[in-house]
């Protein structure tokens, strides 16, 4: 299945996208929806509910508007790490974003002006289904509502202008997230999906790789995480980005207002955003 | 004036404490009451609203139950930054906590096992009371509802295993906050408020400082942190703590099941709290 939220009169609204069809799942937001125990079984039996309109029209929010937390993995693909001068690390690296970091799938990227290298990263994005603590594997394959796509736009100046890296991680409208939620039955590999990943710049591939490279996978991010804090449906775990990010090249790529970031997994979706100033 | 969450039956409430009563403030958590434009003409007739109980037996709850984002400020006070071996810094250093790590400032401070360099750390606690982003010096003044206590609880060891603090710093359940917003207009300094602060252990002395020795200010915080992202009515920002932790202590001193950890700013509260297993 296929989850989404959407923008509708003044608020949003979760859907099943089927096809081109959205069907209303009565809930102001996927990570509202998720919160009820029942969320698969009244998912699936959406296809009889309202029909909210069409896929190719739709305003996409960002896929959870109001999670409890967003986790970020950094350093999770051996080629990332490489370019970036790191050792290949024993435990994930974890940095947070804000709920107002995230934008949606075809929304503007806000480029701060007080940046000088503004950069994407495109990321597997695990979406929680049920509150976990602690988790069994067993625990944590069933937490994972499904997968998403995220580019985690950030500010490699701020990200460094101190030894932590989330001044350069939460900026305000920077991150896209969505447009949809896949369930894990839809993909290969599953809870742990092995899917060509990619961004494009104008066009131009700059990041282009495989999710089942991750060090630490999905499953043991959720068992990691949920160690430390519980996890919440609705919660967002962004698994960290491959290679090709614009700051390691050479020279430093710095993304400019007019440009254009297209993010794929594929299977899951696409996110594409213009580059504004904001 | 000072207010405070309380909890009251299956829920909380946010309420006004005027001596030993407490007055309702008709809604559901501090947070949630700044969100109301005329939140100080609000608390200010709350006087002659519904008394809800004694400030002596109140059961506090976390401060804000559900802010959209806390910020912590690491290296904030000299001793601090030299007890830790670290330069004077020219930026904030700052990474996060999530609402699920926030508890009551009576509450049991859930130590988890998984640690064993579990430490205090006082912190003035500047609580938002209005959205502003890129905020001048005069809004981000008017920005501040008040000040709170927060015992940022930190597990070193993770907070350690990669450059990232993050995952020290978000432990379930392990960080008091409260028990009450004091406005700036009672504290010595007004927005910023120059007070003793100290943390003491089972009655033996730790921390012993005034937080008119920060490097960054408040308001200088609500600028720098609202020049990333907006700030909104309930956010929290934790101030950094001065020095006197266990880790840097020699030998270190690991917070144990048992003790009970006091911390406390003159004129505005104290937070009091037993570690328990967790």
């Amino acid at each position: 299945m296929k989850l989404a939220t959407i923008r509708l009169g003044n608020g949003t609204r979760a859907v099943r996208v089927e096809g081109d069809v959205l069907f209303d799942l009565g809930a102001s937001d996927v990570g509202t929806f998720l919160a009820r125990e029942d969320w698969a079984e009244a998912a699936a039996s959406a296809v009889s509910a309202e029909i909210l309109g069409a896929a190719e029209t739709a305003q996409f929010a960002t896929l959870v508007t109001r999670p409890s937390k967003v986790i970020c993995v950094g350093l999770n693909y051996r080629n990332h790490i490489v370019e970036m001068g790191r050792p290949i690390p024993e435990y994930p690296t974890l940095f947070p974003k804000f709920a107002d970091t995230l934008i949606g799938a075809r929304d503007d990227i806000m480029r701060p002006d007080e940046t000088s290298a503004f950069d994407w990263e495109v990321e597997l994005g695990v979406v929680i289904g049920r509150t976990v603590r602690r988790a069994s594997e067993e625990q944590a394959a069933a937490a994972i509502a499904g997968f998403t796509v995220v580019n985690d736009i950030s500010c490699r100046d701020w990200q460094n202008r101190t030894n932590e890296w989330t001044q350069g991680k939460i900026w305000d409208s920077s991150t896209p997230v969505g447009p949809v939620l896949v369930t894990p039955d839809e993909l290969p590999g599953g809870v742990r999906p092995s899917a060509r990943i990619r961004t494009e710049v104008d066009g131009q591939l700059m990041q282009d790789d495989t999710t089942g490279d991750l060090l630490f996978d999905p499953v043991a991010l959720v068992r990691y995480i949920s160690t430390i804090v519980r996890l919440n449906p609705g919660d967002l775990i962004a698994t960290g980005t491959p290679g090709g990010v614009g700051f390691a090249r050479k020279p430093p790529i710095n993304l400019a207002v007019g440009q254009r970031v297209v993010c794929t997994i594929d299977g899951i979706g696409a996110t594409d955003n213009q580059v504004v100033a904001g």
